[in-house]
């Protein structure tokens, strides 16, 4: 098959779609024949070389992919050939095929396209298992997201909002923010004017905030929470050691949690097959029926990854990034 | 009524014996005569000046005490003049009389005798609420425990044992850690001589550490954490501001959590009111048949509150120090 393989660490230029070893599906796996994948920052910072992959998973760049089962590994009973899927990876999903768990697997739903499902499983995974299964968000809630216009905050906005949470976000312009209001987000903060710790004191802070800036953000994230909130971190974009004032944190009964999907086990508690468990249950329903959908801001083919790569830090992009590997 | 008034801040000598303003008890209060109180870290703090009461608390130390009901507040109809119960308070333990909420009060166990019993309501408000309301600790995980011969350590790890889980301890003596044992403590570290995170290394980390060093710990705990764990800081005997490595908490999917009851509100979500019912309905059974008891370390009249004040950094004690405030 063809993949993008990296020749060495660095900029976009070190990925090249060439020619790679087929994968074969284990026990419990099927081989999915890759219609579109989505880009994620992971992807940049593993091809930067700061981010290896799992030692279980493919070298190959790509959390999440879409397309159609084309073999069934061992013991697999519950898939068809023929399926229509998406997927959550460990890796591999820059690829004309990858094998999969089938506990990572979910239908494409019904009249949805395989290039606006292919960005969906990572996003839908990371969202799910931080804003419900970690933070517990409820109707009435106050959520912060930070990084409203990514592919996660785009997400993040439409399932807060579908659970009645009250939604804050921040990002780097107005034009990004007006996007993120028709999502369903009130309180709109432009973190190149305004102190997000200032926008929400006089809602007397976040229940729950969806962070992915990490250490630059740490002190202020602390202090913008509400009694008995809940820092969730998923990113680092601003360093990954920061100052923690415990005194604020004890002061309001406060959590900090950091969190990551690809890193963890297959199966057991935590793992990516009980997240995806739950997405299928919870979440999917709420996909199918319109309430969430998929936010794609560009769709590029494959042999484009690097175009792609850089749009990641293009302040234009507005939700997702998809690669295009077949029609 | 006589309690124990500050002339200021500072050492123990600013506490003094003498006359204050009889407490009355408002809605849904009553007055309680004081057998004994227990003494904790907090009050040392209150009277350094570091640690203001709530607003709406008594300026008299004192987090928690034992006696009798002696006069009913308005709308009080589960409880009798002559109840002998124990109380965790926002303050005014060190004192001949206390008005408490109903919500914050406990019976004290059958054939408990009073002075055992004023030691157990702020212990168990805290450790509870930590350990079994916040961390959600389970049969078969390891749980840390810094300064397992104090008071909280040595009801922490009783309740540990109780609920089936493993239990670290560390202390700074030998014979302290002798003693934990007998509590139940598997894992015995003595911090004077060797560092917790190399000692928990071979268990694959604590699931979930109780902790009352804050700061100067912080690193090293998370470090010590196992994949899902939970540090929860009670206490910041080690400073207020620490560093947080972020990734190292992200690559395990840990949580750090920072509570205290004593700021909590009187009702509602989280406050003192819930946490003192779960106390009653989970662990105060387990108090009584005996499966959990008081460890007292010393007890002393409520005029030598100066020494007992000191006793806390006195190597020697073994769990809690008490006031007795009459006979």
């Amino acid at each position: 098959m063809y993949a993008i393989e990296l020749n060495g660490f660095g900029g976009p230029e070190v990925m090249e779609w060439t020619v790679a070893v087929d994968p074969e599906p284990g026990p419990g796996e099927v081989l999915v024949e890759v219609v579109a994948a989505g880009v994620n920052r992971a992807d940049v910072m593993q091809r930067k070389g700061f981010y290896p992959p799992p030692a279980d998973a493919s070298s190959i760049l790509g959390l999440e992919c879409s397309g159609t089962i084309v073999q069934l590994g061992a013991g697999v009973t519950d898939w068809q050939v023929g399926d229509r899927v998406c997927a959550l990876l460990a890796g591999g999903g820059y690829a004309q095929f990858v094998a999969v768990p089938v506990t990572q697997l979910l239908p494409i739903p019904e009249g949805m396209d395989a290039v606006a499902a292919a960005g969906l499983p990572e996003v839908a995974a990371t969202v799910w298992s931080n804003l419900v299964l970690t933070a517990g968000l409820r109707s009435g809630q106050l959520v912060l997201i930070h990084g409203g216009g990514g592919g996660i905050g785009t997400h993040a906005i439409q399932v807060a909002r579908g659970l009645g949470a009250r939604v804050a976000v921040t990002a780097g312009s107005d034009a990004k923010l007006t996007k993120c209001a028709e999502l369903g987000a009130e309180i709109l903060i432009n973190y190149r004017d305004d102190d997000f710790v200032t926008a929400l004191a006089d809602q007397g802070g976040a229940d729950v905030i969806l962070d992915n800036m990490g250490a630059k953000y740490l002190e202020r994230n602390v202090e913008a929470l509400a009694p008995y909130g809940q820092l969730v971190v998923i990113g680092m974009q601003g360093g990954v050691s920061g100052t923690l004032n415990i005194a604020a944190l004890l002061r309001k009964w406060g959590t900090v949690a950091a969190t990551n999907v690809r890193g963890r086990p297959r199966s057991g508690p935590g793992s990516k097959a009980e997240i995806i468990a739950a997405v299928h249950a919870q979440l999917w329903p709420r996909v199918a029926a319109g309430e969430i959908v998929p936010v794609i801001s560009a769709e590029l083919p494959i042999t484009e990854a690097a175009r792609a790569h850089e749009m990641l830090d293009d302040a234009q992009t507005f939700g997702k990034v998809i690669l295009r590997v077949r029609d």
